[in-house]
């Protein structure tokens, strides 16, 4: 039963990506540099910023270090164009790919027990006092993470 | 520990709620007469949605009837400014309340075995065939759901 709501919260987690994969197959490369909105981030930098925390669960899982290490800097906590230079979008779809094959060859391995272990960013401590603080949890607040800038992609036409 | 992952869930979609919360309490009720970006929805349209969206778990997860019906029309498939007139802000805001109200009400009682029983909207035979047609499922998807709005919402200013 376990298992079965496992299988559940990775199928919404492929759908979301799915979805990032659908929205940037869809228009020619140059279409990514507008902007979702005026003044706001550019489509390519939402896709460098998805590529860049979920490269994350990898060492918050325990399952290794970072893929592309060297995008951390550029796609979090630094807003869009604050660096004079980005990867170009058909380099960060490629990273995209790269990464969500990773993430889910290590995921089709992992238990229901192994999901409900503490993550590595939570001590032994503050785990016991709440034991929400999952593998899991990381799991589905990445997935909504996902829609959310989905949503905002889709402002775009 | 299947009750702890249904738990879990429960609070992503808490969360949720929260931020959406969140967001229309921080400013004056005239703010959310705007667009989120231009020609795209108000912020008081998509609140509009997301009740209707939501009210229609009571029906879906065989909790009852939808609190609201009348929004169903207005907010469900009918794009922004289709129709001349829809609630106020204050008036959606009190629904949205009342709502999470009795859907959290029902939740609070819901076992680990109810959420993995098929939703309303999938026959006996189809259930059968794919089991993850469950009311936790609808969970899922509608906390997703939420959190593409809140995306599109967060580029207000």
């Amino acid at each position: 039963m376990n298992d079965q709501i496992i299988k559940q919260l990775l199928k919404a987690w492929n759908a979301q990506n799915k979805a990032i994969n659908t929205f940037f197959s869809k228009y020619e490369d140059d279409f990514y540099s507008n902007e979702i909105a005026p003044q706001r981030n550019r489509a390519v930098y939402i896709l460098g910023h998805l590529v860049a925390v979920n490269d994350s669960l990898l060492p918050l899982l325990g399952l290794g270090e970072n893929l592309f290490p060297e995008l951390q800097p550029l796609f979090i906590r630094t807003p869009d164009r604050t660096v004079a230079e980005i990867p170009s979008i058909a380099v960060l779809k490629e990273k995209w790919a790269q990464l969500n094959q990773t993430l889910d060859a290590h995921f089709a391995k992992m238990t229901a027990e192994e999901w409900l272990e503490k993550h590595t960013a939570v001590s032994d401590a503050d785990f016991a006092l709440d034991p929400l603080r999952n593998k899991l949890n990381v799991l589905i607040s990445r997935t909504n993470h996902t829609s959310y800038h989905a949503g905002q992609l889709a402002l775009m036409r």
